[in-house]
C-alpha cells in the first residue's frame, strides 16, 4: 500500500468513526440528552469544515422530525423588564405541566457590551437543573444586519429532539426581532407599567410584530399603573389592526416576582396556538418561513461566494464604491457582478 | 464589402443614430420635457433588449445628476381616503410656491383589479396642464413580492430632470409602502376621521413609518371627529416611538375639498425636510437606500439569472420543493444552489 492510499484509507476510517459517533450524538439529541444538544449546538455555530459537515448532516435529520405540535415562542422586551424573570416563571409552569422547554437567545448586541442575555444565569439555575427545561444562550455567531445567523438551525434542532415548547428570547432593541419573528410561531412583547414613558424604547416595528402584549412588573405600587398601561395599550394596538388576519393581539398583565398572571398567558398562548393550528394559519406561516429562510440564504450565501473569490470580492467592492459615490445606479452595478458569474460545468 | 461588412455597418449606423437621439432625448429631459419624460419612462418599463440599453444608459447619465435639494415625499392611504385629491391640491401649492412637480404611483394591486392609481384622471387634469407639474401613473412592471421594480428608476431619471419635489403615491393596503418607504425621503400616511375604525385596514407596520400622519377629510360634520381622530392617533404614537431619532412623527388635520390645512402640511414637510439635511439624517437615509437598492438588485437579478438558465431553473424548483416539504434544511438548499455556480472566465 503506497503512502496516498494509507492517507486516504485513514480518511476513509475517520469518516467512517465519525459516521458511527454521528448516529450515537443523534439518537442521544433525540433523547432530549442535554450534553448531546450542547455539543451539537457547537458544531452548528463552529465555522470549522469538519464541524459543519458534522452540523449539516444533524439539520438534514432534524427537518424530517419537524413537528406541527411543537410551538416556537419569541419573547422580546427592552432591558430591565425583566425577561430572563419571566421566562423563568413560564418554563417552570411550562415543566410543571408536562411540556418539555428549551430555551434559547439571540443578543446581537453582546459583542459591543460585553455581556449576553440569559447571561445572568443566577436567575436561570432554577430552571437549568430540571430534567426537561435545556437553556442555551446563544452566542450572536455569523452575524448579517446585526442577526445571529445560526439560531433558525438550533431551534430546528430543539424541535427534533422532542421539545414541546421553544422560547427564543430577544434583546428587543435591535432588528434582531424582526429576524426571531420570522423563526417563531408567536411573539411576546413585554412592556413595563408607565405606558407614555418613551424611554421604554420599543420601536413601532416591534409593536407591530407582537401577538400577545404582556404589561410585566404589575406588582405592588405599580399595580394600577400596569392596568393603566394596558388599558392605553389595547387602545392603540385597536387603531392599528394587526397584519395577523384571524388574531387580534391581547394585552396582560404579569408579575414574575411573585408570579402572577403567568397561568393567564399561558392559556392566552395556547389558545392562539390551537386556533392557528386549527384554521390553518400556522400551516402557512410556517412555510412561509421555510420560504424565506430558503431565500434568505442564498442571498447570504451568494455574498458569501462572491467575497471569497479575489476578482469577484474586488467588482464587489468596487461597485459598492460606486455606488456609495452615486456614479452608477445600484441595478446596474448589481447587473455587473451577477454577468460575471456562471453555471459550474 | 461583403454581406458581413455591410449588415455591421448598418448596426454601428443604426448605434450611431441612436446615440444621437439619445443625446437629444437626454437634453430634452433635463429640460423636463413632459413627452421626453414620457418617452423615456416607456423605455425604462419596456423590456425589449434595444429599449433597456437605452434606459440604461439615461439612468447611468441620471445617477450623476442626484441633487441633495430634490425632495421626495411618499403618500400613502387606503382606497377612498382621498389621496388623488390631496396630491392635486398639494402639487397646485407647491407649483404656486414655485416648486416643480413629478407625480408618480406605484399600485401593486392593478394586475388584479384591472384598474390603477392616478386612473381617476378627471382628478389629475387640473395639475396635468401645469407645465411645471409632471403627472406619471406607474404601471406594475417586473414585479417581486408585489412591489413595481422600476419606480426607484423613472423617481431617479424625475430627480435629474430637475423636478424640486416628487411625490409618489401607493395604495396603502400592500406590501408596497415598504417599498416606497424606501425610495423616499418623507413618508405621509392619510387616514379617515372615525380613529377608532378598523376598517380603514392601515396596518400597524405601515403606521411605523409614517413621519406625517394626516387625518384627511376632516371637513363639515367630520371635522371634530377629526380632531379627535388626530389626537387618538397622537396619543398612540407616543407610545410607539419612531425608529427614526431626530423626528416625532406629527398628526396634522387636512381637508382637499375645499383645500383647508394644505400649508400646514407643506411647512411641516418643508421642517422635516430642512432639519434632515441639518442634522445629515437625509444624507445618510439617501446612502442605506442606494446600498439596499444595490442589494435587493443583486437579489432579484441572481434570481433572474438562475430562472433564465435552465439546468439551474430546474435545480432552484427542485430545491424549494423539497424546502416546501420539509426534506431538506432550507440553508443547504440555498448551498446547492450557490455551489453551481461560478465566476466567468
Amino acid at each position: 500500500m503506497d503512502k496516498l492510499s494509507k492517507s486516504k484509507q485513514a480518511a476513509i476510517e475517520r469518516l467512517r468513526k465519525k459516521e458511527f459517533s454521528l448516529d450515537k450524538l443523534w439518537l442521544k439529541i433525540i433523547q432530549k440528552d442535554k450534553i448531546a444538544l450542547g455539543e451539537a449546538i457547537t458544531y452548528i455555530e463552529s465555522s470549522a469544515p469538519a464541524h459543519q459537515a458534522i452540523a449539516d448532516e444533524l439539520l438534514n435529520r432534524a427537518i424530517k422530525k419537524r413537528r406541527d405540535e411543537c410551538l416556537k415562542i419569541g419573547v422580546t422586551g427592552t432591558p430591565g423588564v425583566g425577561k430572563s424573570t419571566f421566562i423563568n416563571v413560564y418554563a417552570q409552569l411550562l415543566d410543571e405541566k408536562g411540556f418539555s422547554v428549551a430555551v434559547l437567545a439571540i443578543d446581537p448586541s453582546s459583542r459591543q457590551s460585553g455581556g449576553s442575555i440569559l447571561g445572568d444565569k443566577t436567575r436561570m439555575i432554577d430552571i437549568q437543573s430540571r430534567e426537561n427545561i435545556f437553556v442555551r444562550p446563544s452566542p450572536s455567531g455569523k452575524q448579517l444586519g446585526g442577526v445571529s445567523y445560526k439560531t433558525r438551525e438550533v431551534i430546528l434542532l430543539c424541535e427534533a429532539a422532542g421539545f414541546d415548547r421553544i422560547l427564543v428570547e430577544t434583546v428587543g432593541v435591535g432588528q434582531s426581532e424582526t429576524a426571531v419573528h420570522q423563526m417563531t410561531d408567536v411573539f411576546l412583547l413585554l412592556m413595563l407599567p408607565g405606558a407614555g414613558d418613551e424611554l421604554q424604547g420599543i420601536k413601532r416595528g416591534i409593536m407591530e410584530m407582537a401577538d400577545i402584549l404582556i404589561v410585566h412588573k404589575a406588582d405592588g405600587v405599580r399595580e394600577s399603573l400596569a392596568r393603566a398601561s394596558a388599558r392605553d395599550y389595547a387602545h392603540a394596538l385597536h387603531l392599528f389592526p394587526s397584519n395577523n388576519s384571524f388574531w387580534n393581539p391581547k394585552v396582560l398583565t404579569a408579575s414574575s416576582e411573585p408570579p402572577v398572571g403567568t397561568e393567564k398567558i399561558h392559556t392566552t398562548i395556547e389558545e392562539y396556538f390551537s386556533k392557528a393550528l386549527e384554521n390553518g394559519f400556522l400551516f402557512q406561516k410556517r412555510n412561509e418561513q421555510s420560504l424565506l429562510w430558503f431565500q434568505e440564504s442564498l442571498e447570504i450565501q451568494l455574498l458569501t461566494f462572491i467575497q471569497s473569490d479575489k476578482q469577484l470580492n474586488l467588482l464587489y467592492k468596487s461597485q459598492m464604491e460606486k455606488v456609495k459615490n452615486n456614479t452608477i445606479p445600484p441595478f446596474l452595478a448589481a447587473r455587473k457582478i451577477i454577468e460575471s458569474l456562471h453555471r459550474n460545468g
